[in-house]
């Protein structure tokens, strides 16, 4: 049933006319805006318009409901087709702390603020801005990832909730997106692991429109894209023609018959369809113009005039029929768990809480207390421990590593692989894809887990963009960084993080903790679990640093301020500034520089994100402004350091990179050693300026 | 033929006997550093040996000879299998400057210090420190994305400079990949396009272990590799044993025939081959210990007591072979090359240029001069003049966006594409892969060309790795990054960079470079071609800023150390420091504030990395260190700038992400207005602390 969309139709019949108004509302939009993208939703109407109205199971009312199916617009940049549709299907408001406002999520007058300042319609879907907007995207590739951490997510949650005749958890993940997520690595990454995975609840619709924004996908991208999936062994449809609503209908009903992989829905659409730049890399990224949109209503049969029209009975209709199914599910649903939580009432407890966002209470008292031992133990291992130690108290908590648990020591000990035969298993393992490693783990987040990833330090770099937008969408996943200096030693400078803690600690909202001990190391897992509203990265070391003794030094309880008073004289002339593996050296500088009668301080200093949020007045009793002379010990590069030493300060720090050699040649060779940190400490103090 | 290895054969023939040089020496080495990979070399050994016997052409007496076969190791943590072969190949050392020293690329010695500081063999390959290696790696995927480049660099070069009888460039790129590198985003971006470019002279062998760190690749990855570059358009090839040298030659054969389209050789190896650690992952990223050692040498027929054992004629007939044909080969090339040079003298100039590292002289008169204009431009499009003005006049300028050059404004006016069809063209078109964009950037630098890059800087992030690399190997890669702040407006938070900057500025040995209005792009463009050693990001701006009158302030050419003073007044009692668009609120506060009776002084400083190479005289002239009140203004996060603004200073900077809204409506939310500038700065100076 290709629908022939001609301007002189007969009165069209409510489906086409539903598609029309999601694609002039989006025209009209981007037009009011003079900016944003008409082209793809204009393409892709009537495949969204057969999702919603025939196949999300979604409750308007409620759409925070649980087991919703989710609905993921990689294509972030088609913004207006996702407010429209929510528009459309009468979706209501939720606020922050899940409480309807009675408003609508996107009501024509967002629609006409759209790409405005505080609108509830940014440029890009925003999570935590707009009710119904699942993930925040337009990063390409991005959505795409964020679904395989949902799809896992349900796995997960199914695997250890769902008990016979209580079905609680058996949703979809539906994702639209396009050419420029079909060639971003991220999306490569993901769909090789939802693959071998087998997540059949996964849906990719690819919005196959051969335009990019050079022109032609022609210019750089003929891949065999199906074929391509088939390799990841994905189930992969073909829809020749976008508007053809009943083979997009079809090919949603045979990923709904796959009970064995993912699908790939490969859909080929016309970007900017009906309007003079049809199909033309000139319809994807502005305003279509006046004359445009006037003649492009014209070939819908839209009255020209009208701006922001939808007409009588589309929206009553589609949040109907969305309602119809979506309503009487959740009713369903809330019903069955009402009878779950009697039965089961721990774990219905536990649900209740995940949906808060809450962390399973109980596990604080499991974080280790480390004994002093002056040989210690690197923060990767006792990072480990405090992992292995509340892993089992907090159900949520699902992570890995991106094959490198050996070394991360992120594994949980004698629990079984996430794999396709065993959803229950607690190790996923994400294979070499740090990238997508990361994404997973924020579409995990989104669906009421607790992700914890886990690479060396230097390898933040492919996984850059999650990690920033984990912190954009204030999503607590745990992102675990090891081997985080030159202290990796042999591997050499391709595997020596430098410049990464200054990366990591730039990003607004991520709370970057570098533990000096493992006394530490336990007070930043705490931290990070303790996190409602912010990813938090933990920076463990390779090598082993001395367990300090908290009686003869201030308690590692003092890291939840970010930076605190270690020890050392009253009244210093001096202050000594480390973090992590080097906060030994501060120490023992400290020590050797008292036999000289040098007065000093030695502070931690492991999060400056935490520091910054503590007042003016606890800060400058840890770093008191009249003790200008102050060296800071950091085996990583001294972007930012500037900050805390001051003018009158120096920095014991990285200025190149790496090199290939054992760490006592490389902390011989580039000053980190004892004897190098009292030289620059003591070359303050006589040289003060 | 596959040959039997086991421990009572006859006399062995040469070739297995090298092969078991290759493996003992790997074995050896990482014996003796206790630290490094021997199962890679030790699986792959028939494979490296197999390709370098018979196959490259390579004058190891000329290991610089431009038209030798490149061979790139992406799985950098087997650097043993490359220095055993550069060693066993007789390579000799040419230094800093191209001048042969006289000594081996790679001695015995140099085997024996393995992973030791300063050596010539450090844990992963790197290029510059060791002749014959091509390029660095160990991060993941990052050699296959570099083969790329080079391979476009080869069809370049040949474009340009092969004239009918003159068969100048005609040379392979061989890769040796792994597991990890076929799961990493980037080597799927960087086969896509090269499929795509039909890149016949690139062959890619993958080692097909199924072991990676956590254990067998069952864990997280098995899809079908091959039928995946098929969709991508390649030549795919199946050899079944790697100890099976026939199959291989016949495979390399079967590449060498291919004239269409990419080769990837799928070789199934056993990771570790012969030790009792064989095929597991144990064999994998550690030494085997000593037991194993001697179990191992037993099975290869070895001396058990035999350390780093080269025996008799091993040396000299393996290299025998390789000088036979690649000797022969450079000799005939240096005959043609003096017979092109007298019939095409510009051409021959030009090749002489690009192996010295030269950017071809006389393009510094065409930069352009930019008129004064209240008005102004972006410096996206003053940049992109400027691009275009200078690449007539620099053959070995090419690049290209990802898939966003209308909008970075990195195309060359009137050249054609990159294409398969036409490897002269000027504009690459890299699609959406900015990871493998940079990858193949750093590859095509590794070839002779200077190479440019555009996206906007917020992915950045997506390309976080080859920009590192790209420093590290210090390549004059030019990293174009436009959209620089939240002038980037409506699309919002997603698309507007808040810590890029300071994250790019972190890099050791990157040089950043903001420029403030048009002539100061056309002076970033003129640093990044001047460096022979850096790397160079040049931060455009979405937005129009004003070209400054450089009569009535400092000359644009200050840009060159970095940071400069622009104008204002003698003995200022304020600084007011902007780069890029946020000069002109310098500019503006510093004239607002004149009339006001404040004596101010405006600082440009675009670039932090070249003011930092300047002396201390020179630094204080422009930031004088008695006067402490400073502002400094920059739409981007203010990580990092406590350096030049100092405790009593402040930053007009941003402390969260961005929003979607008109550029103007977010200026006024993030106070980027002169209203707010001028009240910070008479803040400080009312209250100096």
């Amino acid at each position: 049933m290709v629908e022939t969309m001609n301007a002189n139709s007969a009165p069209k019949a409510l489906p086409r006319l539903t598609i029309d108004t999601i694609r002039t509302l989006a025209i009209d939009a981007v037009q009011k805006a003079n900016s944003g993208h008409p082209g793809t939703p204009m393409g892709l109407a009537p495949v969204a318009y057969t999702l919603w109205h025939d196949f999300l199971r979604y409750d308007p009312e409620k759409p925070d409901w649980p087991n919703r199916d989710r609905f993921v617009l990689s294509v972030g940049h088609a913004s207006m087709l996702l407010y429209a549709i929510l528009h459309l299907a009468g979706v209501r408001e939720i606020d922050a702390d899940g409480n309807p406002t009675g408003a609508p999520a996107v009501s024509l007058d967002d629609i006409k603020a759209f790409r405005q300042l505080d609108s509830k319609t940014p440029g890009h879907p925003e999570y935590r801005i707009t009710t119904g907007v699942e993930t925040t995207t337009g990063p390409l590739g991005q959505g795409c990832g964020n679904s395989v951490g949902m799809a896992i997510a349900e796995r997960a949650l199914a695997a250890r909730y769902n008990k016979p005749g209580y079905p609680l958890f058996d949703h979809d993940v539906y994702v639209l997106c396009g050419d420029g997520d079909m060639m971003e690595g991220v999306s490569s990454e993901a769909a090789s692991i939802a693959g071998h995975l087998g997540l059949s609840n996964l849906c990719w619709i690819y919005d196959s429109n051969h335009i990019s924004i050079e022109g032609s996908t022609d210019l750089a991208f003929d891949e065999d894209v199906g074929k391509r999936f088939e390799s990841y062994g994905w189930h992969v449809i073909h829809v020749d023609d976008a508007n053809d609503t009943l083979a997009v209908a079809q090919a949603l009903d045979s990923f709904k018959a796959t009970g064995d992989r993912p699908t790939l829905i490969v859909v080929r659409s016309v970007i900017g369809w009906g309007s003079p730049r049809a199909g033309s890399e000139k319809a994807h990224g502005e305003a279509l113009g006046e004359e445009n949109v006037r003649a492009t209503k014209r070939v819908y049969g839209w009255p020209e005039d009208a701006q922001f029209l939808v007409p009588d009975g589309v929206l009553e209709a589609f949040s109907a029929a969305l309602a119809g199914r979506g309503t009487e599910a959740r009713r369903a649903w809330e019903a069955l768990f009402e009878r779950y939580a009697q039965e089961f009432s721990q774990e219905a407890g536990e649900i209740e809480g995940l949906r808060r966002g809450e962390v399973t209470p109980g596990w604080e008292a499991a974080i280790p207390d480390f004994p002093t031992d002056a040989k210690g133990l690197a923060t990767r291992d006792s990072g480990g421990k405090v992992l292995n130690a509340v892993a089992p108290l907090i159900p949520a908590l699902l992570g890995g590593a991106a094959d490198l648990s050996p070394s991360t020591k992120t594994d949980i000990k004698g629990a079984a692989s996430f794999e396709a035969d065993d959803y229950a298993g607690k190790n996923l393992h994400f294979g070499v894809r740090e990238h997508a490693m990361g994404s997973i783990a924020n579409g995990m987040a989104l669906s009421y887990l607790r992700p914890y990833t886990g690479t060396f330090l230097v390898f933040a770099d492919y996984m850059r963009a999650p990690v920033r937008l984990a912190a954009i969408m204030e999503l607590p996943v745990i992102f675990v960084f090891t081997h985080d200096s030159i202290g990796v030693g042999e591997d050499g400078p391709t595997h020596q993080p430098i410049e990464h803690l200054a990366t990591l600690r730039a990003i607004p909202g991520l709370d970057t903790i570098r533990p000096g001990d493992a006394n530490e190391a336990a007070e930043a897992w705490k931290a990070a679990l303790s996190h409602t509203h912010e990813p938090t990265a933990l920076i463990f070391s390779r090598q082993a640093m001395p367990t300090l003794d908290r009686q003869q030094y201030a308690p590692a309880s003092g890291l939840a301020r970010g930076g605190y008073v270690l020890g050392g004289d009253e009244d210093p002339e001096l202050i000594l500034i480390g973090t992590g593996s080097e906060l030994q050296l501060a120490v023992a500088a400290h020590e050797r520089l008292s036999g000289e009668g040098i007065r000093s301080r030695v502070v931690s200093l492991p999060s400056w994100y935490l520091f910054e949020k503590q007042d003016r007045a606890y800060r400058d009793s840890v770093l008191p402004p009249g003790v200008t002379a102050r060296v800071a010990i950091e085996q990583a590069g001294g972007f930012g350091w500037d900050r805390y030493v001051g003018p009158a300060g120096a920095t014991v720090t990285m200025s190149t990179f790496g090199a290939s050699a054992p760490i006592a040649k490389l902390q011989q060779k580039f000053g980190f050693t004892l004897d190098h940190v009292c030289d620059v400490a003591r070359k303050l103090l006589r040289q003060p300026e």
